[in-house]
């Protein structure tokens, strides 16, 4: 495994490794890093906080995605999740897990992967931490701040609601898919939707301030998903396949890309009747009341694939 | 691996782990569990957050410590962290990558442990994610609350204040070497130094309010903590061993315990000479000016052995 020409993570000490990759990134908070801990404004009295982790061979292969991807990756989804409340990201922790005899080159292009989609979403690093581990496992801590704002919550779809996306679903699953199938020279934009998520943050906030009465990111699949938001509020989400999913379907080809893939982070919001909805938000379905099936499309319950699972085998 | 009457992380979906160990812990916060993300109060509009990341056979071994005790020392470094501000703890953000072998009986128990520990620090868990990995991997993220105060860094030492600390040092590297010595039925205080480390979490705030020039938690060895007090500040540390130090050397036989041994998460600080400290603080020596070595212990370098590296092999 070892080579002499190639800097890999256990030739430098945890100072050194820091030294390399931080200043790569954009870190800004009220002080630190370099501290025990960093201090993040909360203007607004509250903070929004959220953990995901990602690790290897589970949320990503090595030889699929760069170092750059995963680093983005581990960003988008953590940002989706703030914006999923109504909220923008205010910073950022990010631990780093990494085998001893892994490239630092590799560490020093993950750095460059969060700094870009730090600069695309918004963010900056606020702290963080590295280990040695047996696999490289990413966890990120994301916080945000509401601007006043009530927290949109999975809990509020009422009957006569209606049901809508901001941004793509099941480019990430198609994407999954040809690698999987072994075409990863397939369609560039649906392998980079695999690798680099583009959650549409913006539309977070927008939505609250809309009038959204429940919002979430689409993480797990369209259908899982909805089904969190029709159990939490006591309704039925009725998708419709005959605008945007039908579309997504057919330019995708495959139902379940559209209706069970996950990992694109759109973002799935209802609202009352009579809302503006903000533009990347297009309407796939309505809130029904609660019925045999908390989600159904078309008028049926989905009887194709679930969702994602972290521990199914 | 498997046998038909364990249950293992393989045979739960992530849905019912989380129902299992969720009503473990204390979970509170102004929302959530249950949503995208927590939110968290920050009655003065800042938050503190820092995050650490604890990985099997690196941090902890599972023949060595419980479930138990790897949930309470991944709450209790990150609290350390928190109180190494000035700040107290408003809620936990836990990580967790497990092997889908790993016995849900252990996932039960690292969750008591964790609920002990905020028991004992007053922290509450208010979110967390679950992963399946090849081996166990505990992220943590703290958040805290300065409650109006100035956060104490690192960088305020000046000449003539004095050095303190709070809590004991060595008695984790003492319980760790009595463990790599295979001596698991040694003095159960010192091994459960290492498995259960006691930060004294109340003396930060309290060292804040006192006017400490500095701070932070002994994380990796004294010598090395205080380097880092003294480089941020401009300053040598200089330790002297006629006192508390000395008695915890003759304690426990070794000065390389008490002046390099790691995770016993004491608070390091220094005070104006003027300041009266608080209660569970020692003085352990003197601030001087910079010199050729940032940290002295009875006037000369210390040459013994560094203190803890994350990727010394």
């Amino acid at each position: 495994m070892r080579d002499g020409d190639t800097l890999r993570v256990g030739d430098l000490d945890e100072t050194d490794l820091l030294a390399r990759v931080v200043p790569l990134m954009p870190t800004q908070a009220l002080l630190g890093p370099g501290d025990d801990a960093a201090l993040v404004a909360a203007p607004d009295g509250r903070v929004v906080a959220t953990t995901d982790v990602l690790v290897e061979l589970r949320d990503f292969r090595r030889d699929w995605s760069t170092g750059a991807d995963v680093g983005w990756k581990a960003v988008a989804q953590n940002v989706a999740d703030v914006a999923a409340m109504g909220a923008r990201c205010s910073g950022l922790l990010i631990g780093l897990g990494m085998p001893v005899d892994l490239e630092v080159a590799w560490v020093e292009d993950f750095a460059a992967g969060v700094a870009a989609a730090c600069r695309e979403f918004g963010a900056v690093v606020v702290g963080g931490d590295l280990s040695a581990a047996s696999e490289v496992v990413v966890a990120v801590t994301a916080l945000g701040d509401l601007a006043g704002r009530a927290p949109v919550l999975r809990s509020g779809a009422r009957p006569g609601h209606v049901v809508a996306v901001a941004g793509r679903l099941g480019r990430s699953a198609a994407g999954l898919d040809l690698f999987l199938r072994g075409v990863p020279d397939g369609p560039a934009d649906l392998l980079d939707a695999h690798r680099r998520p583009r959650p549409p943050v913006a539309a977070g906030p927008a939505a609250a301030d809309a009038g959204a009465s429940a919002l979430m990111d689409v993480s797990d699949g369209l259908v899982r998903d909805a089904g969190r938001i029709a159990r939490a509020s006591g309704v039925c989400l009725e998708l419709t396949t005959s605008g945007a999913l039908g579309e997504w379907i057919t330019e995708l080809g495959d139902p379940a890309f559209v209706l069970t893939g996950g990992e694109d982070h759109a973002l799935l919001a209802c609202f009352p009747p009579d809302a503006v909805l903000p533009g990347p938000f297009v309407v796939v379905g309505r809130v029904g009341p609660r019925g045999a099936d908390p989600v159904l499309v078309d008028g049926r319950a989905w009887t194709g694939p679930a969702g994602w699972d972290h521990f199914a085998r």
